[in-house]
């Protein structure tokens, strides 16, 4: 068990941001109002997946809807906990811990405030080892897990218990009902045991992220390449390996509409020198990256736009004319590489051409290099 | 009390056909099911109003969705009972007795079917005196009672509890949560006390609907015009009133399409003698009638489509070019004229322009003569 300070707080964010692959929402807002809560004396304890029991029962957190909504829709800060306490009187029990659903954006610290609101600890692990727009994207969905009963909430104190008997449909219902309510909505989904989240999360996520926005902040400290740091944290992580720079230019076309509760559009990027062109396609995460037409990464491989200065991480609904970015690759966690896994969450299953194709053959980064 | 035979049923579903002024859905299939369920043995009691216990708990039922849908979309006979398992479950007692939320179309026999499986009485009344294509538009929203909680059910076995705060939203979240499930559900919703339906329910709207419909069959029986048997019938019902022929003439343009859970269009009728047309404009019911482009019915007035020899009642989803129909028009009953009730289900509450005037202003019809 390790507390994590102010400071790591924001480490973290930078690397959930970094992880979120343009999506899961700017981690802003979660940072201010996790500073609130730890300046009011809250602790958050992060614990290893090994220390649940097997019949502890976890409850996976975060917000579904476009981010571009989120970011001007601000939460009454009472849903997640709302959420929670639903689905203990749905569930006949009480939550003994909780875990970002997702460690990608803003979802990767909803956990964190909504541990501190309920008094919980939070698990260092996640459900997708990044950020997905659609919620069955998920590990645990891929490994078997129900996602219901699911509880939805909103800013106003509604709230929708989503019995569904299975996760493609929880995602539509949830999808649907977060629409009519405005765009944005708390979910509490994939409740299951210590035993389902030992066999099924992705573990140490967390530590991960902040190790990854960690290493940037210590870098710029200390005057030493950021992106260096970026990529050396990611090599010596517990789910991610090898990362480089995809491209480096500035921003010369954006195309950004909210459709159907995403955000969905693309980027073009040109080189400073002129001549070479990349192209980053995304709903709410980046999903490929083509120069010069030619695929260079593809989810579920993580594709972030950075400052090519401070290497800050520029999420999706951040975007604009005219900023001077790195874009960065990094090879996704392991378990999503699967054959099962891409089903799921791979090229085809947002309708892009596949077969998947790893970002290090892509780029012919050697596997042993880092 | 009295019980319902199968020839009742029949004749109820006819006069729930006519007083969904075009929508509630197509009660054909509804009729089969309860007409098995009574060979079975099953046994329908109706109960008035007033025989309700103050503190029973009472839970209105029927199908949310586009009846162009339902028609080709057949439940599976499950929904409504696990509905209405899920209530008693989250209220934590007992329903008992069922009412349907609508009277018109086949949702006035959704509750009688419910019943049936679940044991349980039907009370002689409902909440929109005829079909309505919105769920807030309803008299126990008018009379300030909460949808919520509210369950809506699939054909599938998913179900979705909701809890919102308003009565509005309810609407927006079972509407997209049953568009997500395939555009046709079952919805539990604003159960209330004994108490509660006494003062909001409008009283003796399913003794109405068998008596139109009986009149029709007799008139048909005996060689008389089943359309003065049934104007005679509307004249002593209990809710409705004046009633007469709009329109004459056969279906020359029909545009119906489903557009966000909803059938929307107009249907256009020409005389027989040629001149004048009426234009039919439909949300599901039938919305507004113009007549040579001067309106002459206007929701929530009764418009209901009739073949012009037999007076069998052609719902929304069963208009065809060729038709040789009666435009009917009727009184709505009264609670659904006031000031408040036409704010929440009147011409301007569809952005048609208002105000309401009744059809029997519009139409010169004395009030007296009937």
């Amino acid at each position: 068990m390790k507390r994590l300070d102010r400071e790591q707080v924001v480490d973290l964010a930078r690397g959930c941001a970094f992880l979120g692959s343009g999506g899961g929402g700017d981690p802003h807002t979660a940072v201010m109002e996790i500073d609130a809560a730890l300046i009011e004396g809250g602790v958050i304890e992060l614990i290893d997946v090994e220390s649940l029991a097997d019949d502890a029962f976890v409850a996976p957190c975060g917000w579904i809807g476009a981010p571009t909504i989120s970011a001007e829709k601000l939460p009454s800060g009472r849903e997640a906990l709302q959420g929670l306490r639903r689905l203990e009187e749905i569930s006949g029990r009480r939550v003994d811990a909780v875990l970002p659903v997702e460690i990608g954006g803003s979802n990767g610290l909803a956990a964190l405030l909504l541990a501190l609101r309920a008094g919980l600890p939070v698990v260092d692990c996640d459900g997708m080892g990044r950020a997905f727009p659609e919620s069955q994207m998920v590990i645990f969905n891929i490994r078997g897990q129900h996602a219901a009963p699911a509880i939805l909430t909103d800013d106003k104190g509604n709230c929708i218990v989503i019995e569904t008997r299975d996760n493609l449909t929880e995602e539509r219902v949830a999808r649907a009902a977060s629409v009519a309510l405005g765009g944005t909505c708390h979910l509490v989904e994939y409740a299951g045991t210590g035993k389902q989240m030992k066999a099924n999360a992705l573990r140490g996520t967390i530590s991960d992220a902040l190790a990854i926005g960690q290493s940037i902040r210590l870098a710029r400290e200390a005057g030493r390449d950021p992106f260096d740091a970026l990529f050396g944290a990611l090599r010596v992580s517990r789910q991610f390996g090898e990362a480089g720079v995809l491209f480096d230019g500035k921003i010369v076309d954006l195309l950004r509409e909210t459709r159907n509760g995403f955000s969905v559009g693309r980027v073009i990027i040109d080189a400073f020198g002129g001549g070479q062109r990349l192209e980053v396609q995304f709903k709410n995460e980046n999903l490929v990256a083509r120069r010069d037409g030619a695929v260079c990464a593809l989810v579920p491989d993580i594709i972030s736009i950075l400052d090519r200065e401070t290497a800050e991480i520029i999420v999706t609904e951040h975007l604009k004319y005219g900023q001077r970015v790195k874009v960065i690759g990094a090879s996704a966690p392991a378990p999503l590489c699967s054959t099962l896994a891409l089903a799921v969450l791979g090229p085809e299953a947002f309708g892009l051409p596949g077969p998947y194709r790893s970002i290090a053959e892509l780029n012919g980064w050697a596997r042993t290099s880092g």
